[in-house]
C-alpha cells in the first residue's frame, strides 16, 4: 500500500438549505475541493451518505451526484449511519493506496430539515438494532440517555460534569463561518437547558442539519510542490455489536478503541503525539467515551478534561470539536466524517485563526456509526 | 492488479420470508459461500443492499450482519438502487485485485414483502430521479412504460412480441430450486395478465422478494486445486444520467454499452465468446435494451432474438436468465446483482441440470440501477 495526500478540501455551511437539493450541495463540496486542489477532475467518487432514501426519496445519490457535477468515473455510494462519510473516506483512501486508482473524490452530504422532526427521529433510530432495540419503542438519543445514565451511576458524575464539552464546542463555533450554531452558551444555559431523554438535555444533543463536505485524495508521491496537502498517516476501522444490551460492557466504546489502535499502529503514533482530536460528540456523554477508549483519559475520567480546561484548541493537553465539533458546527449525519476530515485539514494548514492550535501537525477524527458499532478513525499529518 | 477467483457461492430461496430477518438471510447466504469454499472467514465484508433503510427500520445493514455471523474483519455497505449487489461485488474484487486484501466476502440481500404493496412501489421510485421524475408522480413501472410504449412506437412492435422473454425466464425457474415463481407460462397467459402501467402487464413485470445470495472471492493465485473456482475475467461500471428525460437516446442503454465493453475488453473477448448472459430483465423491454446494448442485437432489434428462440439454455445463440431471471427467479432489488453473479458461477460449473448450458466456459452478468443509470457487468470464465 502506497502512502497518500488529502490535496483539496471543501464544505458547505451547515444549515436549513430548504431552496438547495442533495446534489447540489454536494456538488458545491466537491467542485469547491477540486479547486482547492487545483485539479479538473478525479478517477473515482465515494459518496457518503445514510438517509437520502428515507428521507429525500433518492436512493443510488452516488449516481445522481456524478450526473450533477458531469462526473464520469467510477461512483461507489457507501452507509454505515453516522460512520457514512469516514466510511466513505475510507473507501477513497483504500482505492488510492492499493493503486486501484490515482485519485478520489469523496463526499459526505446529508439534508434532514425539510422533513418533520418526528420523521427525523424515526430516520435516525435505523442506527440502532431494528429488531432488538427499535423493537422495544427507545429512540436513538433514548439509547445514548441509558448510557450516560449508567454511566453517571457508575462513576459518581454529575450531569454539570458535562457542561465543558458542549461549552468548548459552542465558543469555537463561533469562529466557523461554516457552523450550525455559532454562539457562545454558558454552565447556566447548559443546566436549564430542555429534557430531551433523562439524563440528556437539549444542551448536551447535537442538532442535525444539511450540509456537504468533500476531499480529493492523491498517492503522496504525486503531490505538486505548490499543493498545500496532508498526510493520510493512519485509518482503522472497527465494528462492534450493533446493539447495546449484547456488549459485555455498554461503557466502553470497543470499536472506537480497536480502530484507534490500527490507526495509531499506521501512523506510528500514540495519543501523545495527537495535536488535537475531532471526535464524535454527538451527546456530550459521546465525548467521555471516545476521550477514554483512545487512551486520552482513564476508564470514567472522560469528563474530568473538560472541568480541567484540557480540550480547548489554545493550551489544551488535547483540543478537541476545535470547529464546533457535532455539537456547534452540526451533525448532518452522513456528512459529518467528512466535516471531520475537513476541519483536521484546516488544522494542519494552519488556518483556523482564532481556535488555530498553534504548531498542531498531527490530528485526528473519529466517526462513530450507531451507539459505537461502527467506527473509522484517521490520523492526518502535516508535511 | 492481480486476477481473482471465486472459490464459494450461497444464497437462499426467494420467498416471502415473513418469519425471518434480513441478518438473518444475509447470514444463511454468506455461510453457505463459506462453507461451499471450504474457508472459515476473510478479510473483510462486502454487503450490497437498497433498501433496508426504507422497508426494514435498518441502517448501518454491514454492521448489523458482521454481528450476526460473528465477523470481525472489515465491513463496508454500498448501495446503487437495483445495481446494489453487483456494486458491493465490485468493490470486493477491487479490493482483493489490487492487494488491500485477501479474501473478500460479498453479499447482496434485500426483504420486501414485509411492507404494504404501496409502501414497496414508494420506496422503489427512489431509484428514479428524486427531484426531476417523481416530482411530476411518476412510479418506477411507469418510468418504463414509458420507454417501452416508445420503443414499440420506434421499431414497430407489437407487445406480445415481448412474450418469449418471460415465457424462457418462467420456463427456466421449474428448475430453480430457489425460485420466486418456479411454473411455465404460456404465451395467451401473458397476453392476458393484469395491466400495472401500460404496456406493462404483471408479465412483463419481474417480482419483488426476500433473499440474500453471496460469493467468496480470492486472489486467482490462491485457488487450491481441489477448488471448483471460477475466473472474474471482467468487471466493468458505467453510469448515465439519473432521469431518463436527460438522455440523448432514451432508447439506448449507454451505461450498459460503456460496462460491458469494459468488461469485454479486461476480459480479452466480445459477444460472440459469452456463452449465457445473465441480464437485469426487471421488465421485458429491458431484456430487449439490455441485448443490444451489449451486441447481442442491432438497434431495434431485441425481441428477433426471443422470437427465434436465440434465448434458450438448450441450443439458443445467446442463453438468458437460465435460472429464472429477474422475472421468475425474482428480484430482491439489492441481492438480484449477487444471484446473478451465483448462477452465473453455477452454469460454469455445470450444476443447473435442465437447464445446464451445454459446454459453458464464460458467462456474463448485468445488473442495472434505476432505468438505467449504474449499470455493472462482470464476465466470469471456468478455469
Amino acid at each position: 500500500m502506497r502512502q497518500v495526500a488529502i490535496t483539496g478540501i471543501g464544505q458547505t455551511k451547515i444549515g436549513e438549505h430548504w431552496e438547495r437539493s442533495l446534489r447540489d450541495l454536494a456538488g458545491e463540496a466537491l467542485l469547491a475541493a477540486l479547486q482547492d486542489a487545483g485539479r479538473e477532475t478525479a478517477d473515482a467518487l465515494f459518496v457518503g451518505n445514510m438517509l437520502s432514501g428515507m428521507i429525500d426519496r433518492q436512493n443510488q445519490l452516488g449516481t445522481a451526484v456524478a450526473d450533477w457535477i458531469g462526473f464520469h468515473g467510477g461512483v461507489v455510494k457507501i452507509e454505515s449511519a453516522c460512520s457514512s462519510g469516514a466510511s466513505a473516506f475510507r473507501a477513497g483512501l483504500m482505492a488510492v493506496a492499493s493503486g486501484e486508482m490515482d485519485s478520489a473524490l469523496v463526499v459526505g452530504v446529508e439534508k434532514m430539515t425539510d422533513a418533520a422532526p418526528t420523521e427525523v427521529t424515526s430516520a435516525l433510530a435505523t442506527a440502532a438494532d431494528s429488531d432488538w432495540e427499535l423493537e422495544q419503542g427507545v429512540s436513538f438519543v433514548g439509547l445514548n440517555a441509558l448510557i450516560m445514565r449508567r454511566y453517571m451511576h457508575e462513576y459518581g458524575w454529575q450531569h454539570s460534569d458535562f457542561a465543558p464539552f458542549s461549552i468548548n464546542a459552542h465558543a469555537n463555533a463561533v469562529h466557523n463561518p461554516n457552523a450550525r450554531l455559532p454562539f457562545p452558551i454558558s454552565a447556566e444555559m447548559f443546566q436549564q437547558a430542555n429534557m430531551i431523554a433523562a439524563p440528556i438535555n437539549l444542551l448536551d444533543a447535537s442538532p442535525i442539519g444539511d450540509g456537504a463536505a468533500a476531499a480529493l485524495i492523491v498517492p503522496a508521491e504525486n503531490v505538486r510542490s505548490e499543493e498545500r496537502a496532508v498526510l493520510v498517516a493512519g485509518s482503522g476501522s472497527a465494528t462492534d455489536t450493533i446493539s447495546i444490551h449484547s456488549r459485555k460492557d455498554a461503557l466502553f466504546l470497543q470499536a472506537a478503541y480497536q480502530s484507534a489502535q490500527r490507526a495509531y499502529a499506521q501512523a506510528n503514533v500514540g495519543p501523545q503525539d495527537i495535536d488535537l482530536f475531532e471526535l464524535h460528540d454527538a451527546f456530550s456523554i459521546m465525548s467521555a467515551l471516545s476521550l477514554e477508549a483512545c487512551g486520552f483519559a482513564e476508564r470514567g475520567q472522560g469528563p474530568r478534561l473538560g472541568l480541567d480546561n484540557e480540550i480547548a484548541p489554545k493550551g489544551g493537553r488535547i483540543p478537541i470539536c476545535t470547529r464546533g465539533g457535532l455539537k456547534a458546527r452540526g451533525h448532518p449525519v452522513g456528512a459529518t466524517g467528512m466535516y471531520q476530515i475537513v476541519e483536521v485539514v484546516q488544522q494542519l494548514r494552519g488556518e483556523c485563526g482564532e481556535t488555530q492550535v498553534d504548531g498542531a501537525r498531527i490530528g485526528m477524527a473519529q466517526n462513530i456509526g450507531g451507539s459505537g458499532a461502527s467506527i473509522v478513525t484517521h490520523i492526518l499529518k502535516a508535511i
